[in-house]
């Protein structure tokens, strides 16, 4: 059966599992400090265009938003995010289990408003019950967004001068980051990242890893952050698993290469559900397709194919995201087309 | 001055005090376990006619609030609440922080619709994510509501039916709970509220006590309560501090008493209002009473008169809050009523 | 029944509850902005000679213990203390709930040893796997220690070098401090205290307040620590109730007459059991002292006279505890002689 | 340069690479519930002879006892270990910062003593003050300890014993489980652990996997324990990458073979170092051994064989570790031995 559920079906590249084949009998450091870690974190930084900046190396991305933003805060912080933020929704509470409040603002489209950020931060300065309250000291936006939508260079630059206006720091979890980047409607690269936040993460997992998120602190890290990321439960005995596979993506910009093979095969299912007439949910110019299906189309395609269900709309539809990876085939669009 | 600004502005009510120097002197037991906790207990279990009902005395509210929720979540459990709800606002994150997630719904003048809850719950019951996410164990209801409303005797029984229903325990936060069960407006009593509540609170500091909160679980407390207490800091040596304070509350119907002249005065106070063409931003049956006042009024009372500056409306007034309590006396409300 | 079982089984100090009476109907500023509060901390800072200090008032000591320690301490870093030390054994890991651990040394009656803190903390240093375990960042120390012992002034000292060194602050439990500081073995006093410790804090509640401790930061305190003591539901909305205490204890100096009480009774107390020919478990030249009993004398003692036990010898006999207090009598003691 | 450093600084073994290099172009489940995962499970149940376990993936050892720790244990609950637990020396503070105090015990070459566990629990349960302090309701042990002894069966039925009657649960730490299990001494098998155990793990990092830990609940999880996982951060969504390595590691006894190998060359080792006569600071059946160096002889070997410095003793020696594994060859025994 055709599967377009999610970015994380597959295993791993080939490339990266044959980096990983041909490295498996040598002997490495551990805990971090083996060689192709090393390697990876100076390609990234490069990458990055950031000499200095600090790169970790965390398993998945749950744990990585969970470490990072419990190791930036202070314990009267909390994180700004949208209502639809990952963090919000699907991880579980893993920030307030930490002991964080995560301060939700209403999303557009997944997306977080500057004006709506600066009108928020105004509010609680103003406040004078504000040391009664969270006070908002990170921002943490997703890119693409849980509903595929990237921010515009200028948005971002908005929020990152509402943010220095108001002294909070910028986090941008990039699990999908090369589905962003790809993207034709795209107008930002890493080093515009590294610019502009003081904490983001690559991911891997949905990008060909077999698992890994890289952070990068282009700014440098707080102090001890590897004990915290030990802490959190964070840190693989066996490191290398996560540096060969980083290490891998980032040689001959494999990373971006495999990346727009998901967008370039979003786009051919996009034009293909738009040819058969559906309607979609959202514009979205990554990986993630959102599309509305009445009861009676729903019921005919889950029989063939698979997606994931997001959402009932009020009048009874429903919305159904399909989800192209760096492993999708030209062949997979054109049999589902057959099937729309 | 005259002073509106809150219900927690004065010491102790006359007979409170004095019955704290009339037992100084005595030897008694500590930690929860003297013989005027005793007796307050069994006052308050016989005014709540809950005799089963497990009682306990915590110095402060937002210590009551933290200190319940977190003893009765599971780890992967929230606390569903009003975006109003005092924890949800001005408690600094304290349930947060103890590793448990606020679930926010919308407020009508800072209460919880039923429909809404619901909807809310069923939502999350059909999610195919729902292990993903904070699972909504508990509703936390204030009442009055930090805008001073009331619920009516059905809005109460459809939310536990609706709780029933979807497995939530329901925790009422009493801090005010004499200037609710004391309002013309109000149809529920003691009783009542044992029967529909897993645990709520009678709120002793805004009314009459120096400080204290009891705590009231009338099917009994979760096991090992009294430790998570003093896990959490929330134990007084000297226990018999808060358990004469309820003693005396609780005798002769004291507590109702005082809360009534907090009762009389804000409509006394209300009246004064609306005779001055005062606008009212909420209407409120409570000691909390809401006003909008436009930049010059606001200007010319705020050299007069004390009261909290609650928020901006989108048309550049400010809505202020006047508190009456126990101890509010008439000659302040004709004071009142001739500077406005 | 005679009762000796502890330090806080009575109520206030007369001149203290004639304070709180006193001052009852006045409207003050409330969550620690009142003027009682303010002149007390004035008098605090004024009898530590530390000007630039911060002074908050905490109801109990768990609660200060906690709060002072989780908002001094990074995620990755714990608190250094005796294995005897109260936050060690008798506060129901409250540290541990806070997130800190708490590094547990060998104690000598009660006391921190600096050589072996000294050894402690270069092996730390010297630990290659320390990037893995928790940083020693604290030294929490009671006076008088949980035994009822009090360290010299050199031993104070030896403490600070050692914690300069390594980098540690200091954090002294004075729960009991009046009873230490009015002990005829005390050499040091409240301005050597604040000139050797980051924090430290004033018992109220065991010498003559209801409830209440005054935590001074001699350097000044965290920044946002008011937010903190919020978060940890610390902070009594009527602040004045602990406000007027420590000001009734801090004028004329009250504290340290009525301490003087404790500790003269103590002697006089030790005078009659060492006169009966009791053995005692420790020498202790504060307000607790802990006596060795053969069954026979326990059962017959606890007939009688009210104490706490303490725990069992590895022989059979059984340490109790006597503490005698700002309010024991010297009838309470002639009493007790006769029936030893 | 030869290596004994520690058993993580190789790759996967061969056929577990196999194994992911074969499945790697599959579309499997995600976030556990993938086919691998699901035959991998049955598998270790069948090895377990517990077929109402339930089993889970996690990736890392940290990882893994601080939600299995934090997931079974109650807000005022705590687990009891060795002083050289893992849990309690050598993560970070993982289970603290979870909320949890590590009640340490004395221990023997890495074991805890029934006796010494019964006396401490009888105290415990005896202490008139036990409602102030953290109920001991965990053991936590290693097979292998932390310095590679093993319990004998009767220890742990001893212990076992113990806990049934104070009502604790039994958590064995199996980083090295396979170590343990192949070792000539070991006289017990996983259906005797699974018959012991509330919980287990079986260590797959250190036993020829890239990384994961397989967690074995014999008579079944807490409730919703996969969302206590996602909140922890531990689960991966490419789930597969666990399950595929561990149903290659159980199919055929490939994880007892692998192990065998470790232990074989442990005791090639041993033999070497006991032939030119060095002297062992423990009596180590399993694949660590720790060596007592002098000065020099440390400074010779350390510039020819990577090992880890465990620790200094009082006579200015060096405790070292020499850890072999799966992948360790005879050929690297014969060439150490010509080092030493």
């Amino acid at each position: 059966m055709l599967d377009f559920c999610c970015d994380y079906k597959n295993g791993a590249h080939p490339a990266v599992l044959a980096r990983l084949a041909e490295t498996n009998s040598q002997t490495t450091g551990t805990y971090g400090f083996d060689e192709y870690s090393d390697a990876a974190k100076e390609k990234i930084k490069a990458a990055c265009k950031a000499k200095d900046a600090d790169v970790f190396f965390i398993a998945g991305g749950t744990q990585t938003n969970m470490t990072v933003i419990s190791s930036c805060l202070q314990p009267y912080e909390g994180v700004v995010a949208a209502s639809t933020g990952h963090i919000n929704c699907h991880e579980a509470g893993a920030v307030e289990h930490s002991g964080y409040k995560v301060l939700a603002l209403p999303h557009h489209d997944g997306k977080v408003d500057a004006n709506e950020l600066e009108a928020y931060l105004k509010d609680f300065e103003e406040n004078p019950s504000r040391d009664h309250m969270v006070f908002p000291a990170m921002l943490y936006i997703s890119y693409p967004t849980e509903y595929g939508t990237i921010y515009k260079k200028e948005e971002l630059s908005d929020l990152r001068r509402v943010c220095d206006k108001y002294g909070l720091t910028v986090f941008l979890d990039g699990a999908r980051l090369g589905y962003g980047l790809t993207s034709p409607e795209c107008d930002i690269d890493l080093p515009f990242l590294a610019g502009i936040c003081d904490v983001f993460y690559i991911g891997g997992t949905k990008v060909g890893a077999l698992c890994g998120e890289a952070v990068v602190f282009p700014k440098g890290a707080p102090a001890h952050f590897i004990t915290m990321v030990k802490q959190r439960g964070a840190m693989l005995a066996k490191s290398r698993v996560l540096g060969v596979q980083f290490d891998a993506l980032f040689t001959d910009g494999l990373y971006f290469k495999i990346a727009k093979n998901g967008i370039d095969r979003a786009y051919e299912l996009k034009a293909a559900f738009e040819r058969k007439g559906y309607k979609f949910y959202i514009d979205s110019p990554t990986n993630q397709q959102f599309i509305v299906l009445d009861e009676k189309t729903l019921a005919r395609l889950e029989k063939k194919v698979n997606f994931e269900v997001w959402e009932k709309t009020a009048d009874g539809c429903t919305v159904v995201r399909f989800a192209t990876s760096w492993s999708t085939t030209k062949e997979e669009i054109t049999e589902l087309y057959k099937l729309l």
